[in-house]
């Protein structure tokens, strides 16, 4: 099965990032100033980076109950499981990066709450090859700063994500959880659970 | 002038955890299972576990704007500064005790979030003699979990913190907020200031 | 099953530390400071400050190949495993108490290598009934800083645990290892794999 | 003044990394798959991944005592200070990374050693605009996981650093030496302190 990390395409880009950093945007001819074919040539030469988060819904003191994972069809029509994910662009903060992403997979009303602080949880290297890591993704080699993001409010995931099921921790940890979800992101979410105290 | 870690007496305990792991608590002669004077004998005795908390308010995107720091006047009438701080009890949760000492410092409408992650950003040590680390309590030996706790309502601190006073990253760290804060705690506001991306 | 956090008696206090902070520490009037009998009384009353060390081996690059268990007998013959894990005593701080205890645990050949950062993996909370977290000691309440310590030396375990056994990181995680743990203590193997980007 | 973070050309590759992945590798064909030219092109159209390392020395518990920075001449003859720091490749790990840099920064006498944990002490987000973060880069913008490593050997500095000068962790976290640093590093070293727990 082709597991590929998301990153859909076309990639409308902001244009006020178009202009950062003296990066020539010729404005009039940039629809896409990093183009489907150059950002192919991108992905096998160089490390991406990605965020990824774990949604999850908190109790009133802050205590994960639930944790939420996407389910999606593949262009093929199989279903997968994953988290939300996405690269990081040019110029782009990794904060707000993770909240593009979070908004784009989980909807406007998710009202989700980014951690204060930078560090993510883990750093997840997702690589071509798989068994080089626990994470492969067989379109690119990518480095991802994966975080936990309670959300407060209602998820309406996008077009090819289909919706967010909610598990609890020991379902999410489970092997069956596991085995439904591309790219070794399993292992992804018991090291979440690890972090919040809820892995047995 | 005496630093103490603030455990303010008398300190009603909940009948609930007075029965806790088979401790005998004599029900009818219990107004407090752990007496001031035995209190007072384990202070010098054993290493004290405490949780501290700096408030913070945050954006929409989760970044840290401005710091909280409470005001107090101590009972020969000086004001010093510190943060939210208390003992964590016998079989109580490190997160429960976190709970209560923020709403009794900070009141019922704070409104805090409680980080999901039982990890603190540091683990401070506060030592009788000043110099054995960068934190000292002149009373005890205490050991103290620190975290960072975004609030999103009203702080409205009880009896004898009279104020907080919100600061911005920069003067939250400054030498004049650090020389008026007790027990070396602006080393601490530093530390969390640096694992929020936000020392310079 | 007795499980108890190991806090063998007598225990030999350092004489420097019996003076610190004005204990009172006249040899003659008081040769354990904190009898035994004060002890078991104050683990009835106070929630107890440990640290808890999982050995293991590395590679040239700093990557776990093995983690190291070690198997103990109890009182009444059965074998248990276990992990490194002692108590902090009064104002000793907690490098020192976790050198004490690696130390004590694994022989004074063992050469460890200590985190140079003060924060643990995870702060492991013992109750003394079961259920209430991950982690049980029947014993007492005591909250544990949990740290991984590369040991480049020999081990060889004092008198009450037998041997160190090394295990590959997937046998650490295995049920059968952790059925053979006390109070929980699979467990924390596994959060240490994680964090070590070791769980699968 | 021209801040650049380090990546010498002409930067040899691994023959076994142009292999990676189903990267077309004939020698003849490419005898530098990620051409200068192509690097600068990727260097303003996609965040670039990088690894950094603070060395330090401990003592025989693992508390940290010096901090090395290296001191370096630019192209202008200016001297300036840093920190190990380079580009992850496409293919290697992230800890493979880290070794080639610090290798190749500190000479292969220096003796590192490399945490075992995969987590950064933080994440450092070098923009090619000085204020977006506390860290700049004029020629790129790049994502740095930043790891503390205490070297056991001698350190030998490649041709372009001149050598690495020890400090007390006060020193290091002195105005004087953040001043010398170039992009911001400053900063970067006193969050290295705080994770350390030796920012006062």
């Amino acid at each position: 099965m082709a597991v590929r990390t998301p990153d859909p395409d076309p990639e409308p880009e902001d244009p006020d990032l178009g202009a950062f950093g003296g990066v020539p945007s010729a404005p009039s001819a940039n629809p896409g100033w990093l183009s489907e074919f150059e950002l192919e040539e991108a992905r096998r030469r160089l490390p991406m980076l990605y965020v990824e988060a774990i949604p999850v819904r908190t109790d009133g003191s802050g205590q994960v109950t639930e944790v939420g994972i996407l389910l999606r069809s593949t262009p093929l029509g199989e279903m997968t499981r994953t988290i939300v994910s996405g690269r990081v662009r040019f110029g782009e903060t990794i904060r707000d990066a993770l909240f593009r992403h979070v908004e784009n997979d989980l909807g406007p009303m998710a009202f989700p709450l980014l951690p204060p602080q930078p560090l993510p949880f883990t750093v997840a290297e997702y690589f071509p090859i798989p068994g080089v890591s626990a994470y492969h993704d067989d379109r690119q080699h990518a480095v991802s700063l994966a975080y936990v993001v309670p959300v407060t409010g209602t998820c309406e995931p996008r077009q090819d994500a289909l919706e967010v099921t909610w598990f609890s921790p020991e379902e999410a940890a489970s092997d069956a959880v596991a085995a439904e979800m591309e790219g070794g992101r399993g292992t992804l979410v018991r090291v979440a659970l690890a972090h919040l105290g809820l892995l047995r």
